[in-house]
C-alpha cells in the first residue's frame, strides 16, 4: 500500500522522527571513519555516512560536515593540517565505528575509547585505522559551503591507497564485499552485502549482460 | 596481504583502470534514478550513485552531475522546470535502472527503452518510476559548481514522498531492505543487503546497544 507524505505532513512531523525519515531517502550509505590530527598531537576518529565520489582524474573524494556537530574536531583538524584519511568500515568493526559518534572531548582521542588501532605512514600527518581492509590518504583541496543549510562539502585528492591485494580485480574494480564492507541506511542500521553482479556497460538496444568480478563478459 | 598504490602509479594508470578502482573507494553508494521532463513533454530517467543526505530540516537531498555526461539532459531539464523526482532502485528492476545509463537521445525516453513506467503526480512537472516502492519529489534549489573538476551539486528539497506503508518503522526510519532497495560498488555492481542490527545513539563510555526495527532497545 503506496503512502503519500506530503510537505505539509513532513514539516509537522517532530524532528527526531523526520530526521529518521529523511535519512533514509537517499538509498544505502558508505560507512567510512575519518581519520585526522590535531596540533597537539592527539588522533581523532569519525564515522561519515555521507563519502561521495567526485572523479577519477584527478582522484577526487567529498564529504558533508555540519557546524557544531560531533565531527567539528574532524573539519578543524583537516584545515589546520590539511591532510585525512577515509578507512572503509567492515563487519569486524562495524560497532567500534558506530561509537566513534558519540561526543567525546578533543582529548579523547576515538581509537582508545573504541579500541581501534592507530596506524602511521611516513610523512602522513592524519592516522589510519589499522583495522580497515580499504583506505587512503587524502589532502585537502577544497571546502565548498552549502549556504542553503550551513553544511560543506569538505573535497580531498587521493594520493596513497592501501588496500588488501586480493580484493583489486583485473580490470581496476575492487570487489569490496570480499572485504565485508557494511553499509549504512537511515541513521543507524547496518548492513552487509550480497552480489547481484557486475553488468555490462550499457548501451542504446542492447541489453545489459553480467560480467564477472574481473570485468569479462560471461558466456 | 596490504598492497600500497602511491598517488605516483595512481597517474600511471590507464583511464579505465584508474576509473574502475576510484569508483570503488568511496564505499556502497545508493542507487537511485532520477526522473525529469524535457521542454517538449519527453520523460527523461537516469540512474545516479552519487544521490547524498545533505539535512532534514530543511529536507535537501543532492546529486553530482559531471558535464556532457549522458546524464546532461537530467540536469538541463531540472534547469528548466525545477522539478525532479529520486526513486531507489530495487531488486525488480536493477537491470534496467542500469540499461538508463546508456547514451539514448533526448526524444527516446528511457522508460519506454526500458520497460519502465512513468507515473505522474497532479501539479508535478517530473515523472516518477511507478516501480520504485520509495520516491520522491523534490524542487530545485541550488546548483553548486565544483570547479576542480567541472563537476555540479545540485541539490532539492524534498516536497512530497510516496513509500510503501510497511516500510516506514515507529520512529520514522524507513526499512529499505524490506524494500529490497539495492546497493552500487564501483560503477557497475549491484547488491541487496542483509542487515547487521540498529544501534543505539552513541554516547561515551557506553557500549552502543542493537535496537529494534522500530527503534527501541532489545533485552
Amino acid at each position: 500500500m503506496q503512502h503519500f507524505i506530503s510537505q505539509d505532513t513532513l514539516l509537522k512531523m517532530k524532528p527526531r522522527y523526520r530526521a529518521q525519515l529523511i535519512n533514509s531517502l537517499s538509498g544505502f550509505k558508505s560507512a567510512n571513519l575519518i581519520g585526522t590530527r590535531d596540533e597537539q598531537g592527539n588522533n581523532n576518529l569519525a564515522m561519515f555516512s555521507s563519502v561521495v565520489h567526485l572523479g577519477a582524474s584527478p582522484a577526487l573524494v567529498g564529504f558533508i560536515t555540519r557546524p557544531n556537530s560531533v565531527a567539528r574536531h574532524t573539519l578543524a583538524n583537516i584545515i589546520h593540517t590539511k591532510h585525512f584519511t577515509i578507512n572503509q568500515v567492515h563487519e569486524g568493526f562495524w560497532r567500534a565505528a558506530h561509537q566513534t559518534s558519540a561526543s567525546y572531548n578533543a582529548e579523547q582521542s576515538e581509537f582508545e575509547q573504541t579500541d581501534l588501532t592507530p596506524q602511521d605512514i611516513d610523512g602522513f600527518s592524519a592516522p589510519f585505522v589499522k583495522e580497515s581492509l580499504l583506505k587512503y590518504a587524502l589532502t585537502l583541496r577544497e571546502i565548498v559551503p552549502i549556504e542553503l543549510n550551513g553544511t560543506q562539502l569538505v573535497i580531498g585528492e587521493i594520493s596513497d591507497i592501501i588496500c588488501d591485494d586480493m580484493a583489486i580485480k583485473a580490470d581496476g574494480y575492487i570487489d569490496i564485499e570480499s572485504l565485508h564492507t557494511v553499509a549504512i541506511s537511515g541513521l543507524d542500521s547496518y548492513h552487509t552485502s550480497k552480489r547481484l553482479s557486475r553488468l555490462s556497460y550499457a548501451k542504446p538496444g542492447v541489453n545489459p549482460q553480467d560480467i564477472s568480478l574481473n570485468g569479462v563478459i560471461e558466456d
